[in-house]
Formats: C-alpha cells, sequence, structure tokens
C-alpha cells in the first residue's frame, strides 16, 4: 500500500506562540489522517518569510521554495484556515497565489506536477464563513491540479454573531469531530489511489501532428 | 421628509402557509422600517408563477410584471432569503435575474430606473452561509442599480452543522435584533436623500458630440 | 474496465427549442467523454417539470425523481450552466438543492450514495463569472458527497461587458477544448478508480461502542 | 458644496516600479472623480510594511496607522485590485482584514468612523473574476460601514483563458470607461450627501431604559 505524506499549511494571521484555532483544527486534522496510515506535519504560514506573488521563488530570501518542496513530498495538501469577514484570510489567499505557478510546472508527460494530491480543507471561525471559505479554496486549489476527496472540508463556526473561539468551543465529536473523520477516510483512500494509479498524460501525439483522435 | 415604500422579496422555497423563518426576519425588518415612518409589504415569490428569465415580462401567465410594479413603486427593495447549500435560494437567483432586465430600463436622462433605489439583504439559515449570502445578493443588485445602505444586512444563522430554525431561535435582542435596527435606520435615511437628491444624469451632451467635458 | 454513464444536467433558463449556449458546451463535454469511452446523455432540466425544494420527490408531479434515478445509474455528473450576473444559473441552484437531500440517503454501510460519483463542471457566459460559478457548484457537489478531479472545470466567457455568446464563438481549440479534453480525461479516470475501489465505509463499530479506534 | 477627497488602495502584488494594471484602472477612477471635483491620491499597499492582522496598529513600524489616517481623511474610499485565481489578491483581502477593526471605531454617538464614507471597486484581470472580486470588496466594506453607490464597481478583463493585460488593451471607453464614468459619477454625488446630512445616530436613549420607542 502506497505510503502517504500529508502537509497541513496553516494561515492563521497571528505568528507563533500565539494561540491559533486554524492551528487546533489542523492538528485534528493531521491526528485523524494518522489513524489511516497518513504521516505529516502543520506548518504556520506566517512564522516563515513567504512573500507576496505568483512564481514558485520570489527570491531575496522568499521562504516559499521550502514549503513548496515539502508540498512536492507530500500526497495530501489540507489548508486550514481562519475566517475574516466571511472570508479565507489573506495569508491563506497568499498561499493560493503562489500555487498559481503549479499551473506551469508539468511533467515529461505533459501532467500538472499537483495531479495526483489531494486537498482537504478545514476552516475556524467565531461565526459564519466556512461554506464560502471552502469554496474559494477548492476552486483554487482544484484549477490548480488538486483533485478534491467526497466530504473535502471540515468547519467550525459559532452562532451568528457571537465571539467564541473553536480553540475554547472544543471537542465537537458529533459533528466536527465526525466530519474530520470523514475527510481523513476520504482523503488516505483517494490518495493512495491515485499515486498508484495516476491520472493518464494528455494525447500529445495528436496535439503535435494537429489531427484529433477518435 | 419624502414618503417612502419598502417592498420584501421573501425567497423561500416554500409556499404558503408553510412557516418560513425568511418571512419572520423580512416581518422584523417591515417592523424596523416602520419605527422610521417607512411603509411597506412583504411577497412571498414563490406564492406566484414567477417564470425564470431575465426579461421584465416572461409572458403567457408571468406575475413578475404585478411584482415588478410594486417594485418600481418603491424606494427599499429588502430581499429576504434562506441560505441552502452555503449559499442564496435558487428563488433568490430567480429574482435577481428577473432584476438583469434593469440594466436597459432607463429614464429620459439615461439613468437606470433602479438608481436611488436602496436595497436591504435579510439572511437566515440553520448554520453557516450568511456573509457569503449578503455579498452574493448586494453585487447582484449593486450591478443592477441599486444602492446599498452602510450596514444593509441582517442575518441569522446557529452554529456550524446544528439544524435549529431562526424561527425557532429568535428573538435575539442583541445580535440580530440590533443588526436589523440599523439596517433599518441607514436604509431609511439613504432612501430618503437619494428621493431627493437623485443621482445626476450622465453627461449625454458629450457623450453625443465624442467629446470629453473638462 | 468499468463501465462509466454520464449525465449531463444543462441549466439554461430557456425552454427548447431555444439554443442554448450551455448546451454546446454540455455535449462538447460528453464527446470528450465518449473518445474516453464513457456514454451518456443531456437533460436540459428546464424542460421538466422540476419543483423548487430540498428533498428527493416534492410529490405532485415533480420530475425530479425521474432525473434523479439517471443520475444514480451514472458515474459522472456534468453541471452545465450559463452565468447570470457573474453567478450560476437559478435553475442551476435549483438542482443544487435538490441534491441537498443526498445527505440523507446512505447505503447499509453509512456511505452516502454519491460517494464514488465524480462531478465535473462546464459554464458559459457573454463574460466574466466563470470561475465563481464553478466554486459555487463544486463546493455544493462536494458537500453532498462527490468527488472533483484535477482540472474538473471547462469555461468560456467573452471580454468584459460584451455580448458574444459561445454558441457564435465556438471552436476554441486552444483554450476552452482543450480544458475541456483534460476535464474529460481526468473525469473518466477517477469514476472508474472509484467504481472499482470505492470509499471505505466509516468505522461504525466504534461508533457503535462509543469508542474511539486508534 | 463639501470638499470631497478620494483615497485609492492599489492592492497589486508587485512593488514599485513595476508596472501595474491595477494602478492605471485606478488613476483612471481618480481622474474621472476629479471631473467630479474630487481630489486624491493612490497609494500601491505593497510598497509599504502594511502588517497581516486585524486591529488599526499591529505595532513595530505597521505602515497601515498612516495609510489608516488618509483614509480617515477621505470620504471616498477605491479598492483597485488585481484578479488572481478568480478571486481579490491576498494584498487587498489584507486591507479588508485591517478595515475590521473599523467595527469597533465609533464615535460619541455610537456611530462607525466609516459611516458616511462610500466605497468603490477596481478590478482588472487577465480573464474572468470580476464579478465575484467586486462581490468580495463590497461585502466586507460594507459590514464595515461603507455605503456602496449604484453602479459602485469597474472592471476589465479579457475573454475566457487568455493572458492580455489592461495595461496593454486600455483604453476601452465604450466599456470599461464608460462604467468608470459611472462610478465616479454616483460616488461623488453619493459622498456630498452623506458627508452633508449623516446617517443618524441609533437611538441610545431606548437601548439605554430597555424600552422600545414607539
Amino acid at each position: 500500500m502506497a505510503d502517504i505524506r500529508a502537509l497541513v499549511l496553516n494561515c492563521t494571521l497571528k505568528r507563533s506562540p500565539a494561540p491559533s484555532s486554524s492551528e487546533v483544527l489542523g492538528q485534528e486534522v493531521l491526528d485523524a489522517l494518522g489513524e489511516q496510515g497518513v504521516t505529516g506535519e502543520q506548518i504556520r504560514v506566517v512564522d516563515h518569510d513567504v512573500r507576496f506573488g505568483v512564481s514558485t521563488d520570489e527570491g531575496d530570501g522568499d521562504a516559499w521554495p521550502q514549503i513548496h518542496a515539502k508540498l512536492m513530498a507530500a500526497q495530501i495538501l489540507v489548508i486550514a484556515t481562519p475566517i475574516w469577514l466571511g472570508q479565507p484570510s489573506s495569508v491563506c489567499k497568499m498561499v493560493l497565489e503562489r500555487l498559481d505557478a503549479q499551473l506551469s510546472e508539468t511533467d515529461d508527460q505533459g501532467r500538472l506536477l499537483t495531479y495526483g494530491k489531494v486537498a482537504a480543507v478545514a476552516v475556524v471561525g467565531n461565526e459564519d464563513g466556512a461554506h464560502h471559505t471552502i469554496g474559494q479554496v477548492q476552486q483554487a486549489l482544484n484549477e490548480v491540479g488538486f483533485t478534491c476527496p467526497a466530504s473535502g472540508a471540515t468547519y467550525w463556526v459559532g452562532e451568528a454573531l457571537q465571539k467564541t473561539d473553536y480553540i475554547d468551543a472544543r471537542p465537537k465529536p458529533d459533528t466536527t469531530g465526525r466530519t474530520t473523520q470523514a475527510l481523513a477516510l476520504n482523503s488516505a483512500h483517494l490518495a493512495r489511489l491515485l499515486t498508484e494509479q495516476p491520472y493518464p498524460p494528455p494525447d500529445t501525439r495528436d496535439a503535435a501532428t494537429g489531427q484529433r483522435s477518435g
């Protein structure tokens, strides 16, 4: 059975050692993946000097290339993000923009290097915004080549206009916890399938001759 | 002081007499507007034979023209919608599509007939999705000519993955209720301003001669 | 190799025989899937008496149950939708709401009946709105159990504020056409994998005893 | 007639002196506002050391307080942002998060300090994403107290999957240019109205006594 690794990118706005609800949910995802035989680690992006941009290396000490290398070595990417104003965090958007560069990174058969990697999403907020945040992240990651497993997201938010943090609200075994279990089960299964039986390359023979197959 | 009318369009999926949480919040908005001297009424769209389309009259018994006439007679439009899958209801989207026709309805000075009308949004759901639903409705209504007052939305949703309805959860005087009060206060003020001092017409003289004014 | 079927739901607002750009792109997706050995058909939803609601059968002549039966017999669902006001059509939203019922339809091992089905998206508009429309549809379908393949969407829109339809703009072999090919290749591959090696059931033994595994 | 100032925040990812299409459209908005008697300036946010966070001053050399002071002195805020992956830029999201702090800044009568300020949006991209980006920005700014004028956004994007920049595509007098004119005309009018006749304060007397007014 294929050996699967996961990378959780925590997109909180706050540097360590400030407590982070996203980190708590990110760790719960890692733990649930661990029960499926998946190893991995979590990185708090804002602790590193990641630059704004849309290339894989913005130069001048940019910390993204090291994170990118870990991503390339993993089969599952988990984006853990807080919600601000009902939307994903700016740090999350910065990460997605850096992944835009994947659209020009292909193997020798013309497939994106992200093909075969599975993306999951973990979202926390005081109140409201989880579905939209999940949709934003999934759309962006799908566009740059990731596959989204069934029930590929987990989240917690409080009642409208409240201020409780997930870090204080957990555990939620019957709702968020169960959703996290499903995410882990499906992500691990799908990552194994796609590692063992990759997406086929596009039919470049036809593209080269200018003729359509079929 | 200008006489101001409001029209609340309730975009629930359920026909009368089924209870509707959107209708409850829509009525609370009407009551709060009443305290500001605004008269009005609420229509449950799905009780009427409104057709899919993007014109003002789709013909063949289409019920939209009667609702459209009431909208034209009002200075404040309130869209009250439930959340499904974190998004506005299909009935809400149907209403917004019918309003797309406003982009070709102008007065004799080239202004959209919706210019000067104020749009507010009231959203309810079991859990999550309010900010996104508000954003969807505001973007669409702004594009077709409505003005959005400060704090122009009110909402209620429960904690993540819960099933309580607003109809059972209310009243919420300290959160949703206070937000509804702000919506009403600001909508009424802005509608009066724009009724008494309308947006100026575009400088059609210059457009006609092909010269830009200084 | 597993026999795979696709169902394309065309969510145009216009009844047959009005021409539909969504139908054109939907057919191109079906053709591309055909090259991958996938059979299927396209249904124009608005030609059928589908009702607003969130159950699988709203009764009283509701046409959704027949479409639902075809969906259950397919391994790939393609949502083809036009863009209105930068958003998915109301007919598309109506379809997504009907699929909300899938959240309570499970097999005897507790898996959603949609698990293992692959969802793809095809979007057309005069101008702008494709990414957002794709994101809305993917988020909703993923939540109700569908898996999104890498590069699982294809689209065409014109330049900002223009009025050309896809039906007049095609063919676009180097952009939309190539994207459609990738969608078909990846969707067919993923549907075969998940048909032959389904997602595992949740560990209900532990749930039953109230003890956590691991 | 009230003296009106505008502040354009350019949310490109690229530092000066790199060319910026957002800056081009931002300047066109400023020029159009100038024709309405509005003075103002444009700031490229990424040229300044603005920090991630949700307070008005994140300390330690944070450059936001200076930008915030200029915003407080303006009556019109224009967010100019590029589109990445169909969404607003991370720099744009960082700015919106900093504005989240406005929710706790009120005058002595309980009104947000942003009340009375008008928000407009200018968006550019190679292809697709303008409506969604506009909606994201408007929803966030409306929530923190800004008012959105009728037709309060202008944008340009190219045809699907193309790579032309606005900086090379302009001028577009009949589409984006006309939209920019409408934005400026309406923003200036609304800012004057709200400066001369501010939103009324909430009825704190009733709140204090716990009694509702009639």
